[in-house]
């Protein structure tokens, strides 16, 4: 098979076996079908750094592999005299399924008072917080989460220690009418995530620009001396890393440097998880009426978006556009789009699981290149 | 007089000068007031680049002395099914004025319903957005703010012509337990000020590093070759510089390169107004009372703090230190720091206006050295 071809699995079966495999490590239909679904949600945007195998290996590390999140675990809504804004306890459940729910509740609390907020306590990370905000920026709302990620790699700006999770924004918008696709604002608060740095280890390769500090929390570009992760843009990427630290501790969170460290957080009564925020604002609610030229509120923001790719800057690209470009592709396929080590991956999954997969067969997927 | 030397001017003397300032270019005294307020609020926490002479000289370019602006006029909110979010006509009323009501509006509803939004179409720039958001974080609440800036100065991330506006983004958060003032995030998502490149020029000096772009759209260090400014951060401060347009678009503006320009939107039937969106959120909504070691809300973010600036981060400053500083500076001197030049400037300001201002003789200001 040449690059860049591509196997081409259905929704449908892919669900199926990451459901399975959910549900092989004691997590409940519901839940296990949510995550499935976010996870055919990353692969069919290309979205490899959270697709089902991250997914599971990650759950394997940090959830149910260690105590991180609990399969059949209950959300409790707190009784609260605030009505437009909910808060959540939880209690560890599968951060895919807790933030799909949150995402629902926001979108009925936005129809009704204009805006929807869920705030959630002892949370189990989300993976993937720009399919929430690009579902719900889909369907019409302007959609916003922050989480506090589960380690703390990240030093303040101007420090050595790593106290910050990678702590992403990620903003949805709709535009669909200006550009057939929602803008989707989505990145963590590092430079970069220290994945990227094992990669370049790997290949050998110093880092783009010294983003990473090392044991002195002195600058580097050498994977190997890397220690900890700059926050982007300086002082501007700290505060907006900080940011999901003062949400985190204003939700329930515990200090960030014991977050998924169950080892170091032993006896000391404080909480490993992580706490989610969602927002959703009802677009309805935020104008008077007094559009320039008679547009529609679609209209103007297409006005608007084609003004900033106007001008000369006709090549650049929105937040939003690869994740939907690589949906097209998908569309073209038919399918979902996974290397020959991915479907290998899923074959050593479903044997893992005792799961009968030989629909996975790379003899009998079909194939595709772009 | 030796430097680091200033002039010490009370809050009185100081907003009773600039209010008739305002009123004598035909505000009323209620909006004059505000302004004014907001004046002696940003040099009280050392904010230079938005003191009471720069308000006014941005008045008299793009405000009341430009049509930007209109003295007196009354803000109408609109009929909406959506208690929790209200949009506003600011009829290009004072932009200070108008931050103002809307913060007060935005607890208010916060109060009642966990969270409060206030959108505002045909508003003209409001200066220091993390004064809105200190002003609420010293309240209690969690506050955040942006707004398209009057400007288009900054090229889409890849792009060559300016679109965006220097958008700031302004959070404040509740910190007073854990450090004794609001943490205050607020920035322009531009990787600096074109008013910084101005004074790079005047000393003949290169940017710390290529923040520009040339004609081209080449990344360049040379002020003189400085055509528009670059986002911070690449990508990610121009996801987060669009986002206001967006916002902007939702609320009601015109295309971002018609902001500010009357002279370009003349005929068009486009507006050259900004837009705001400010919300207030209760931190009371956010939890479930399961805080760990007994600890309340407040001292939960307390924890957190110090174990962001902790374990060697101790030397880090939180975003807010620097104005928490300088407001210590303005306690022991018991009044508002202006130095020489600017003292000079509110002596002209008052001879413009025809307004006695002996008590701005400098040999009768007190003067503090820090």
């Amino acid at each position: 098979m040449s690059n860049p071809s591509y196997f081409v699995v259905s929704r449908e079966q892919h669900e199926s076996l990451v459901s399975a495999a959910y549900q092989h490590r004691g997590y409940g239909k519901e839940e296990s079908d949510a995550a499935a679904r976010m996870c055919s949600e990353a692969s069919w945007h290309g979205i490899r750094t959270h697709n089902a195998l991250k997914a599971l290996h990650l759950d394997e590390l940090f959830g149910s592999g260690n105590g991180g999140c609990v399969p059949g675990a209950e959300i409790e809504v707190r009784d609260s005299r605030f009505p437009a804004v909910q808060s959540w306890n939880a209690n560890r459940k599968l951060g895919q399924a807790v933030a799909c729910e949150a995402i629902e509740t926001c979108i009925r609390l936005a129809e009704e008072y204009g805006s929807g907020t869920v705030a959630i306590d002892n949370a189990f990370h989300y993976l993937w917080g720009g399919g929430y905000v690009m579902d719900a920026a889909k369907r019409g709302y302007i959609a916003y989460t922050n989480c506090t990620s589960t380690l703390a790699e990240v030093v303040p700006f101007g420090g050595k220690f790593p106290t910050l999770g990678t702590n992403p924004h990620s903003w949805g918008f709709p535009t669909m009418d200006a550009v057939g696709y929602p803008v989707v604002i989505d990145w963590a608060t590092s430079e970069i995530a220290m994945g990227k740095v094992e990669q370049y280890k790997r290949e050998g390769k110093k880092l783009e620009a010294p983003f990473g500090v090392d044991e002195n929390g002195n600058p580097t570009d050498d994977p190997f001396a890397v220690k900890a992760l700059l926050p982007f843009g300086r002082h501007k990427g700290y505060g907006l890393g900080l940011l999901n630290e003062l949400y985190g501790g204003a939700i329930g969170g515990s200090p960030p440097t014991l977050r998924g460290r169950a080892e170091k957080a032993e006896g000391t009564g404080e909480k490993t998880t992580s706490a989610f925020y969602f927002q959703i604002v009802h677009p309805d609610a935020l104008h008077v009426d007094d559009f320039s030229n008679g547009r529609s509120q679609a209209e103007n923001i297409t006005a608007v978006v084609q003004d900033v790719l106007g001008h000369g800057n006709e090549n650049c690209m929105l937040p939003g556009t690869i994740e939907a470009n690589n949906a097209k592709l998908s569309v073209e396929a038919n399918g979902l789009l996974f290397t020959e080590a991915e479907i290998k991956g899923f074959i050593e999954l479903a044997e893992e699981c005792g799961i009968e997969a030989s629909d996975w067969s790379m003899d009998s997927l079909p194939t595709f290149s772009s």
